[in-house]
Order: C-alpha cells, then sequence, then structure tokens
C-alpha cells in the first residue's frame, strides 16, 4: 500500500489490515476486514476471526450500534446474501440503515458473485465496487484460488545453498538457513492451512512443521505416504501439539496405521495418491492455503500436476557440493532454456546475509482442465 | 564510501576513483591514484594507465608543477622504491619538495614492504599511512592476493535458475539471465586480466568471452582442454577481436594445435594441466585477476584446489528442473550441512528481476601451502 490514497482506498486498506489478522485460520471462509465511517469518523470495525464465528460485517455494525443509519460500510469482499453458518450480511447491513458500501473485491464464487451488491442496491443502498481490488485480491488469493479450482493455494517453500543444493549429499537439510529465516518460515506455517510432505521428509529431517513460537495457530500437518514405510516414533506423530493427517493407499488395517491413529494421526486411504487427489480431498476440508515442504521429487510432481502456484525460496550464501538427489526440483520435461518456466510478480527480500524470492508461478502452467483460467 | 570523511581520507577517495578508472588495464602493476593538495587545493592529479606508462604519482607531479613544493601527496599505495621500468617513485617525490605524503595501503609484497615509506621519512616527509586502508586493499584486492600467493585472485562468475542449474538437461544455457545482467558480466571481462574456461564451455556454448560493446577492452581469453578435443570453428579462435591462449597437455605437434595457431591462438604445453598449474603460468605472466566462465566439473576442481577467491552468482527467477549435470559444483567431499562453504562479506544487488551475489570464499578454504594466510 503506498502513499497518496484516496479516502475509500485509506478506509480499504484498515479493512485489509484487520482481515490480515486472522490469516491462516478463517478457512474455508475468506479473510474479511470492515470499517463503518459516519462524518468522517469510524464508528465500528471488525473482521471475521475464524469460520463459525461472525463475519466482518457483523462485528462492525454491532461497534458502531445506532450510529450506523446513514454511515458508509467498507469491506474487502461482497457481502453474502445467503443463509450459510450465519445469516445474509446484506440483510444486517439494509437493517443497520446503512447509505452507501463500498466493495473491493466481487466473490469469486461464479455461482453467487454479484448478488450481494445487487441485493444491496435493490434495496436503495448506493455501492461502489472494486476500490484497491487488487489488493484485496491479493489478500485473498488462496480463497479465491480454491473458489475457482476447487483446490487450495499452493505454495511451495524450499531453502538451497548458493549452489542450488536443498541438501547434502548425505541428506542433510538442518540448517541451510538462518535462525531468522527460519522464523520467518514458522510465520508462514501460522498462515498456512496445512502444510505438506512426503515420507521422505519424515525418513529425512524429522520435522515437526509446527509454527514453533512464532503462533499458537499451528497448521493441519499432512504427510503423503503410499506405503506408509514411516519412521516411529516421529515428531510428526505427536498430536498434542498439532493435528497429523497421513494420506496412503495402504489399507486401513495396515500395523502402521494401527500404532499411528493410536497416536491420535488421522489417516485416509486413497485409490491413487498424487499431489492431485491429495489437495483434492484438502479442498473438500475447506483448506485454502496448503504449503509443501515438499523435498526434490514430490515438489517436481506437485508442479507438473498444477498444484504449486507461488514459491518461496530461501537463498543462504553457502556452497556445500553435489549432484543429483538434492536440487529443488527434477526432470519437468524441459529440453532448452528458453522453456524455463519464468515466474511472475518477483520480489526479493533480503534476511541478513540470506534473500528470500516470492514469486507466481504463471497461471498459464496450471490453469487446464475443468477449471479455466480465472479473468480476475 | 560513506559520508563523514575526514579530509585525509576524502582526498584518499579521489585517488582510488581515479585509480580505478584502469581496471583491468595495468597488470602486472596495481591499482593507483594520487592527488597532490596544496593550501586546500587540489594543484594535481594522476593515475597508472597500465603497465609500461609513468607511475599515478608521476602524472600528478607533472601536472602540480613547482607548485608541488611544500604541498601533500596522496596515494592509495606505498610508493616505489626500486627501479623498474621506471625510475623509484620516492625520489621522484622527494626532489619535487613534497612535505607530505598521506598512504593507503603499505605495498603487501614483503620483499619491498615499508621501504618506500622509510625512504621519505629518511628524507624528512612526514608521512601518514593506513588512510582508507581496507577500501584500499579492497581496490587491489586481486594485485594483494597475486603478490601474496604468486597466482591470480580468481573470480568465479556463473549464472543460475532458481532451482540451481546452469543449464538445461540438455546442456543449454543460454540464456539464463537478462540481457541487463549480461551487460554486467561483459564489464566483469572488461575489468579481468583474463577469462578461463574449458573444453567442455567451448563444445556446449561456443562463447566469445569479450566484454562486447561494454568497454575497447577484452580480457585474454584461455581454454583449458588437456586433449585438445575442441571444435572448430570457434567464437574463440576469432584472434583478431581479442588474443586466445589454449594450454593443454597435448604435444605442440598435435593438428588441431597447428590450426589454432594458425588462427593466432597461442598455445602452451603443460606437463599436468590442473586449474593451479593453469594459474600459476598466468600469475607467471603477471596476471592479477582472472575470471573463472567454467562449468560444474572445472569449477569444483578449481575451488577445491583454492583457485577461487569470489563468486559472482546470478540468480533468475525461472525454474528449468533436471538432475545432476547442470549445477554449479559437483562434489566437493563435504558431507553434512554444517561443513558447508560459508562465503563472507555477501553483497546482494537486484538487476531487474534478478538478484547478483557478489560474495568471498573464506582465505582458510585457500590459504594452505606455501603461501601462508596473509595477515592484512
Amino acid at each position: 500500500m503506498s502513499a497518496n490514497l484516496t479516502l475509500h482506498e485509506s478506509y480499504m486498506a484498515r479493512c485489509l489490515a484487520l482481515a490480515a489478522q486472522a490469516r491462516g485460520r478463517t478457512s474455508p471462509n475468506p479473510l474479511v476486514g470492515c470499517v463503518i465511517v459516519q462524518a468522517g469518523e469510524v464508528i465500528g470495525e471488525g473482521w471475521h476471526p475464524q469460520a463459525g464465528q461472525p463475519h466482518a460485517e457483523v462485528f462492525a455494525l454491532q461497534a458502531a450500534g445506532d450510529n450506523s443509519r446513514g454511515a458508509t460500510l467498507y469491506v474487502n469482499l461482497e457481502p453474502c446474501n445467503h443463509y450459510g453458518r450465519t445469516p445474509p450480511c446484506t440483510e444486517a447491513v439494509i437493517q443497520a440503515g446503512i447509505k452507501t458500501v463500498v466493495v473491493g473485491l466481487i466473490d469469486p464464487d461464479s455461482r453467487v458473485s454479484g448478488s450481494g451488491v445487487a441485493r444491496l442496491r435493490q434495496a436503495g443502498l448506493e455501492v461502489i465496487t472494486g476500490v484497491l481490488e487488487a489488493a484485496c485480491r491479493d489478500l485473498n488469493e488462496a480463497f479465491v484460488h480454491r473458489v475457482l479450482y476447487q483446490r487450495p493455494f499452493g505454495i511451495l517453500k524450499y531453502a538451497m545453498t548458493l549452489d542450488g543444493k536443498i541438501a547434502s549429499r548425505s541428506g542433510h537439510s538442518q540448517w541451510i538457513t538462518s535462525e531468522t529465516a527460519r522464523h520467518v518460515v514458522h510465520q508462514l506455517r501460522a498462515e498456512s492451512d496445512a502444510v505438506i510432505v512426503g515420507g521422505n521428509t519424515v525418513r529425512q529431517d524429522n520435522p515437526s512443521l509446527t509454527s514453533h513460537q512464532a503462533s499458537d495457530h499451528h497448521p493441519l500437518r499432512v504427510v503423503m505416504s503410499r506405503q506408509l514405510n514411516l519412521p516411529y516414533p516421529a515428531q510428526l506423530w505427536q498430536t498434542d501439539i498439532a493435528p497429523t493427517l497421513v494420506l496412503t493407499e495402504a489399507a486401513p488395517d495396515h500395523p502402521v496405521a494401527q500404532t499411528l491413529q493410536n497416536q491420535g494421526v488421522e489417516l485416509q486411504t486413497l485409490p491413487s495418491l498424487t499431489p492431485t487427489t491429495a489437495l483434492n480431498v484438502l479442498g473438500g476440508r475447506g483448506i485454502n492455503t496448503v504449503l509443501w515442504e515438499s523435498g526434490g521429487i514430490l515438489s517436481t510432481q506437485a508442479l507438473r500436476e498444477g498444484m504449486i502456484q507461488k514459491i518461496w525460496a530461501f537463498i543462504a550464501p553457502k556452497i556445500i557440493g553435489g549432484q543429483g538427489e538434492a536440487t529443488p526440483f527434477r526432470d519437468l520435461g524441459l529440453e532448452t532454456m528458453a522453456e524455463a518456466i519464468t515466474l511472475e510478480r518477483v520480489q526479493w527480500q533480503p534476511i541478513g546475509t540470506e534473500m528470500l524470492l516470492q514469486a507466481y508461478i504463471p497461471p498459464s502452467q496450471y490453469a487446464q482442465g475443468p477449471f479455466p483460467a480465472p479473468n480476475l
């Protein structure tokens, strides 16, 4: 958010800041913040804290009370117009006597898109749309992606050396990056609904995949293991810290399945376990963001299947040497450098002497199949 | 060079700026700039343009003329006190009637180190040393390294994708980086005395290794090829653009040797061709800076033998995938991540959406053998 915002944009920016506080906690719902302004003064604010709780508009209207009459309501996502776990926000807004509604992003779900705005206009309210639309879309990029593709938004995180290795030849990856960079990863986990790894990572690294001290909110930890050849004990089976889901092709009566379930680990058997079927399962659970913390083999498969939308790459200024195994991606079927996947919206961020890149996979890489490229 | 320099430091910074203009052209000599100040006014400036030409002090004294009497002379490197291709600068400084000499760095050659300062003091001049010493050492890091180790300072340059590949699986490396980044490489070549590659790079990329439009100064292009299994024709054999030296173990009557020599390529046969013996040859020719533009195998050998002091790594935000061959370094014998070589004095510089890292190999990695770690 740069300087020189209009008044509408300033209040919308405030909505985004309010909404962002609930990162990682609202799935399957979006991140929504709301501000109510009367005669140039903020008289109510609210945000959606988590699914099952009231929507942002309801909190803001409660805070504003009777002063809402004739006021302007700002909200980063189109107010809902249907009965879900809560009554439609459009009715609450109308009943409170709001005069003007300023909306950032229209609901991306084509089945309901625009109906909230239409209901408000029908009731005689003035509605302004598209204020800070790009920023509103960015904040809810994961929710928008899940609505459009019916699968979670995939972020691949990896840390590599300056010679492109994610581990030493003996499989060691702890630690490539500094404590500071690892803390950034813990924050990213706190803002994700689920973290996903393959059995190799469990065997090699025995990770905990929690947000550690960065947050009291931990993601669902998901392990993909077709054969259930998993080590015991392992940090991921300590389900008193955070929940763990193992996706497998093995039958539920497999002895390892029994052992893990006794630890409180949830198991789900799929006829075919791939990044796509795994994310279908997680999408079905209403998960918006999945963080891939996978090794080279699984990351390659996930990228090829279009299950990765964004990359967070940490680069440490050290050299380990080696060949083969410890690379972020294996063969992607690309022959010449001209065919390389060029990332979009690239941002570099220094973290001490290390560097973090955040960038997007071009939608053309994953926008085939039943869910065409979104026109957002 | 930050703000808040003292007066001495400001004039020394000016010496460095003057000296730097001759980057890539002075070998075997160092980069030297000189400023003469009388009553707060600069009355003469000079720099050493290339070997065989007068030293910086001589140019500055010529410019100042008779006004030198009683003036202060600034120079980033201790004035020479011996007869080389030119008479000793110390005598010229004394005869000009300079009252005070401010020196950045004492000559790193232990055989003459300090003798210039001693001669000036003996003649009654005031001498101040160590002004902006670190910056003076940095400017002449290559010269200092060659004097201490009797071999050129090695810079390894490579460009890699965000997944750590320096080529696609088919061997394509043109182009990983943008035109802007490649122009930075051309400038780096213009500031280097020699560029060195292996036969693989000639066969795969057919590079020209010149500074293109960045400068009219091109480095000596050096090819390491034990068997002389080199392609013909190749851009490197066009010696009307820039000189080319092929180092080999093959006998001088090898048919390829004859062909190349007919093109004006220089050939030198060594009993054993390694990065060390190659840099011994180049050090013997008085070359200060060598730019390694080698592929993974040769870079690994050069690093293991201590022939690389600094790294320039360009990172492009693209993904190519693949395994094995196309990595900046192969096996370095490091087992765990804790053994990784941690680079020092790390600087990141954005170039469009790409990133350039400049950093140093720790001297402990190469400072064994007959030339101990310098205490500078």
